[in-house]
């Protein structure tokens, strides 16, 4: 049995504790959903009234040069890129997740211009799998996706595969796929591995340089905390930067931008995938939020992901016995920083915790999933989240008729 | 002979003055430059904080339905629309320019598969270039692009021809083209017509209904006053619709995008054109900044415009006779809203004119380049700016050495 006070206890010993002042939450609610949306940090409030105030409003164009706007994509990247394993000069901040997957998986054909197979995972999210067939569709020669389930990924790893595009952490299940022996695979086939890092970053540890990979992306609005609609960002691996191209290239990526040059000449290193400037607002906003992380160690985050992730499972295996399917892998090595359970009744369920106050998300056709940041969450919410959730269910709460059309959010 | 107190007459007679309070300009500096990027204005300042402090921060994930995030593309098109002779259904804001522009060619080249060539002016913005050549070459056939001179447009209007791809007003020289000729000839080679209006969106009318236009695209950030790095707009002509095919689709743009489809499926209308959600921050400074406009008709918009390039030309032509040469044309129906003045030492000048508090920007190899915003601008700030330009030549302050290397800013 575990106890109110015990949570207390956990919170009192939570080296991360201090950093939940930091954001702006509601007054009572439980946010489980910061892997769909992360809150705002006072951090990114100041930093984007900073850019309206002072850079826009008092430096106008000038600001291009003297507030760096200019150089903020890659800037930006550079102080993402300890949150992935990535090195100085590898990652771009730039557009939305589906455009840096194009990029990248466009620049990766290029590279692989005598195979004609993309690999990706019949259940990864819908919009990489959008993306990849789009950029198949228009590859200079006939290309094909095989979505696969990822287990039979072995089966499929012949010498006709030029990518394999993979999410790290499944969007539904909260999966963690092994990411070093699988790029490790790829490789050995002579392949190049593209992973999505949408559920990954900011959430669990991400070693890119010694897993050796090749291409990533991922996205700003989730655990990052950079808001609705926030910059992506991408990583390309020193190797092949300079040689990898970018088929959806703009001024902004041109060696020598401001000379018009009427052919494209792309730039040295990551800028050459920049396609346009992005908004320099949204790009303050993911600013300020990754302050908050170099205050927050990611193994601490990892740590702490854990121990909460652990402790709803427990809870809810505890106070709701065969009442959900805990869908989310127990093994550590397999969990990303979310929990999802099944329940036919899942969309119910949702939106009746929602109107208690506790935020989740329900994704078709019948997972409650639950993100569980550990930089705001204490483990007392864990506990009170389930004392809500029990009551949902006791009282039947789900099955009231407005539930019964779903009319889900992201 | 005009005097500075013509000007202030002019000035007690606009009936667009009331509207330069709704912008925070800095004392003393003349601002010339707004058709690079445009300044804050009260609404977009209060909008962006609305979005942060209310809809991001206590709405939190329901703000997608409850703040109409979702949908904050193309209401806010439906918005722009009337600024460029649209109608509602047919503008989306999303992305930045160059890739809407990419998913139109993209989207065009399909619709007239039959055809290999594109025709677009080799003056164009290199951007422009850029992106047309990438959409070529990832074209599903071989597709040729002809960079032209537009002048030379009917000798290149074959039956080869796919589609045509132009900027509606020079952005060195300020030259605006005849849109409802030229689409009638394109049209007339059984070609599509694809305008870039990033030059003109409120700062000229612009009737694409009437002019029968395909497609257009333009930019949030220059006369729009959108902010830094805004987001883009595009025009699909309602007969396109649901026939014209996105090349990068995403899950925001399917027909049930929260039903997690594997297959993508367009969504009806202008949302098939959406990949992912632009920053809604960004989305909102757009949104504060076009409020401005519902209070100011194209119209006057368009006269005080003229008047003001008017006098600016007037005012170079009489204080600095034969120092510079006046690219833009004279001719009214020809005229977008900047002014620009051919000079050898053309980046000097502009940078010892902003040292004296008047800020224009530079195009290589050797124009000044003067941009006109009737919402803010008076008509004593164009007598004043003059009288800084004669000083500056007068005195050779443009030949100071630190302007001897050229850096450019957008």
């Amino acid at each position: 049995m575990i106890t109110r006070d015990d949570c207390e206890k956990f919170d009192e010993r939570d080296v991360l504790a201090p950093l939940r002042r930091e954001f702006r939450l509601n007054e009572g609610e439980i946010y489980l959903d910061g892997n769909s949306l992360g809150p705002v940090s006072e951090a990114s409030s100041r930093r984007v009234n900073e850019v309206i105030d002072v850079e826009w409003a008092k430096g106008l164009v000038r600001s291009w040069n003297t507030a760096g706007w200019i150089d903020a994509p890659t800037q930006l990247g550079d102080k993402l890129a300890p949150l992935i394993g990535a090195r100085p000069g590898e990652v771009l901040v730039a557009d939305t997740l589906t455009f840096l997957l194009a990029k990248l998986i466009g620049g990766a054909l290029e590279l692989r211009s005598d195979r004609h197979v993309i690999l990706t995972d019949a259940a990864n999210f819908h919009s990489d799998l959008y993306i990849v067939e789009a950029m198949a569709a228009h590859a200079r020669r006939p290309v094909i996706v095989k979505a696969i389930d990822r287990e039979t990924l072995d089966e499929h790893l012949d010498t006709d595969v030029a990518l394999v595009m993979l999410t790290h952490v499944d969007f539904r299940t909260g999966e963690m796929l092994e990411m070093k022996g699988i790029t490790e695979k790829v490789h050995a086939a002579g392949a190049l591995m593209l992973w999505d890092l949408a559920h990954s970053t900011g959430a669990v540890p991400v070693d890119l340089t010694g897993c050796d990979v090749d291409f990533a992306a991922g996205c700003g609005y989730k655990y990052l905390n950079g808001g609705p609609g926030a910059p992506a960002f991408m990583y390309v691996r020193d190797r092949w930067q300079g040689v990898t191209t970018n088929p959806l290239p703009g001024w902004l990526g041109h060696a020598r931008p401001f000379d018009f040059e009427m052919h494209y000449e792309p730039a040295k290193g990551m800028r050459a995938f920049i396609t346009s400037s992005p908004s320099v607002m949204a790009l303050g906003a993911l600013d300020g939020a990754l302050d908050v992380f170099a205050r927050a160690p990611m193994k601490d985050i990892r740590t702490k992901s854990l121990a909460l992730t652990d402790l709803f499972i427990a809870l809810v295996e505890e106070k709701l016995p065969a009442v959900f399917e805990v869908v989310t892998p127990r093994e550590h090595d397999k969990r990303g920083s979310q929990v999802a359970l099944r329940h036919r009744d899942g969309y119910g369920i949702v939106q009746a915790l929602i109107e208690q106050g506790v935020i989740g998300d329900f994704r078709a056709p019948d997972i409650c999933r639950f993100g569980f940041t550990p930089l705001y969450l204490r483990f007392v919410d864990v506990y009170d989240a389930i004392d809500r959730l029990v009551d949902v269910m006791e009282r039947d709460l789900y099955l009231d008729e407005r539930y019964m059309v779903r009319n889900a959010v992201t």
